[in-house]
């Protein structure tokens, strides 16, 4: 039996290509004592891949060269020299680009068992796991989001975009959302029942993406989750009424070395703001709590995703190129098996 | 007996200039029941000035047209129909750039009785007073600063920022001011204690600027007290370390309407910071127990101060000119008697 994996095997120089990753095929060697053998049905693929890519000091270490590309994996185990896991448990993990891993069963947090006939597979790697976390954390304790607030939130028709309004919406607020595009944005609106979606395809330059939020967020902003940075940030920080709170997910806009400026920082002062960036994964104390309130909210049907999957190993490549374009719609996988 | 007091009578095109000030002499009024007349003796001029006079949408709402200059005084009851105070009581209130002022003795905060026997009054207007209060505030509710960090603030030599650094030495923290020219940074090393001061004059390019500051601070930052902006706050955030705390505090450099960009937000996501902005007058339930910090220190002596007092009323526009352009050394005053 084969394992296909791929491997990172040069950094971009500026944006990240097919070439950038090289696929090879090995044996599946055998187990030793306390290790468990997975095969992944689903690969996810996030935007921050695309900073472990660089070299350059972020707030993980980067991808070492050569070896299997990082990446959530959910999957089955079909092999086990541990007695904490048997053939046939549905488990999620850090398994990479690849068709199957080898675990640790005693390493704390490597591999986790689910209950894959309450909830899909796929939903482990996205509304109920990290993305969604990511999302239930930053507007539960960062935004702090109250009843009555507006809380926006970028990348609104994404893994954790979607999540953070859908909450805010279950939390009593009003939800505005960024998205590309009028398919997006109908989506958005018609489908996560968001009380509006800015298209900032449709606003390029700031003026009018300032006038479209105005009208979308008549009575300012409280909380606002970044996904993305740059523009639509721009303009929600000049909308932000006194005390608002922004929490910093992601800068993807940043990631291919070109850092975007933050046009007007004296706004932190003057409407007297908090921001704060954060890791999901550096708060595993909140994912008992979040995974159960999110977990819950999946199998009740009242929080609703999107999925984009991408058939084969094979197709990795591409399909993370793509997500870094936007091109996806909702939470991007790759079906493995 | 009359009254001298400076009118804001026009706003600034760009800079501010002392033909946006207005000086008339009007008679006092008797004073009505619950009425105070206060003389003032010291006058302090202050950053925040500089963004009353615009009409823009700031913390605050501007300073009106043809009305007293906003500022806060120390001084001294003269005349009374109030049971609260009497004449030759010391009192800090916000009378404004002028030699006397009426207060309504029943408003809630306007006079302040403090004992100018124990301290200095001037001291009452800087370290014991509003400059005083906001480090305090910043420090220790904001950055929340600990034995054993580095600490680093702007404008070290100034009002505000001198308490920071002298505070933080107090947590046993490392302590590294930003000052401009050697004057002031002998003035921040020497008599103020810190452990390095910068000099952003002598560090005009940015990559000099960074390449002193990591001289400064070898084991990174952890928390920072922006008094500034600009090209020290793009230095220090590249120098931060993970979960470094950021107190937002002034802008100066973005009061004439050019908005200085924040190169490097991303930053706030990779090294997962804390930014928040804050106006110490929204915070009045600290005052009390800051005030009797910094009263106990400054009458202990252990906390050191240095004042620039112009002299007589006339002096006030230039004075508070020669401030927004840092020729002042210290906390900035009038003297009015």
């Amino acid at each position: 039996m084969t394992n296909k994996q791929f491997l990172l095997t040069s950094r971009p120089e500026r944006e990240a290509t097919a070439a950038n990753f090289t696929l090879v095929e090995l044996p599946i060697p055998a187990l030793a004592e306390g290790q468990v053998l997975v095969r992944h049905h689903y690969l996810s693929l996030d935007p921050y891949m695309r900073g472990r890519m660089n070299d350059t000091k972020s707030y993980a270490p980067p991808q070492p060269l050569n070896q299997v590309m990082i990446g959530g994996t959910a999957g089955e185990v079909i092999d086990s020299r541990s007695p904490s896991f048997a053939a046939g448990d549905h488990v999620v993990g850090m398994g990479g680009w690849q068709q199957f891993s080898i675990v640790d069963a005693n390493a704390r947090g490597a591999l986790r068992k689910v209950d894959a006939t309450r909830i899909p597979m796929p939903a482990f790697l996205g509304v109920a796991g990290m993305p969604g976390v990511t999302a239930w954390y930053g507007l539960n304790k960062i935004i702090e989001a109250k009843a009555g607030q507006t809380i926006a939130v970028s990348a609104a028709s994404g893994a954790v975009g979607s999540v953070v309004g859908q909450l805010a919406k279950a939390h009593g607020c009003r939800a505005i959302g960024f998205a590309g595009g009028p398919e997006k944005c109908g989506y958005v609106l018609n489908e996560l029942g968001f009380d509006a979606c800015v298209d900032y395809k449709r606003h390029g330059d700031p003026k009018s993406l300032y006038r479209a939020l105005k009208e979308a967020a008549p009575e300012g902003i409280h909380g606002h989750f970044e996904n993305v940075g740059g523009a639509v940030l721009d303009a929600v920080l000049s909308r932000m009424n006194d005390f608002g709170r922004v929490a910093v997910c992601g800068m993807i806009s940043g990631y291919d070395g070109e850092p975007i400026p933050l046009r007007y920082p004296q706004l932190i002062l003057t409407s007297r703001l908090l921001l704060q960036g954060f890791i999901v994964s550096e708060h595993m104390h909140v994912w008992p709590e979040a995974l159960a309130d999110l977990g819950a909210r999946v199998a009740a049907g009242t929080l609703k995703y999107r999925e984009t999957i991408a058939d084969g190993i094979e197709s990795a490549p591409e399909a993370f190129l793509g997500l870094l374009r936007g091109k996806n719609f909702g939470k991007q996988l790759v079906k493995l098996t």
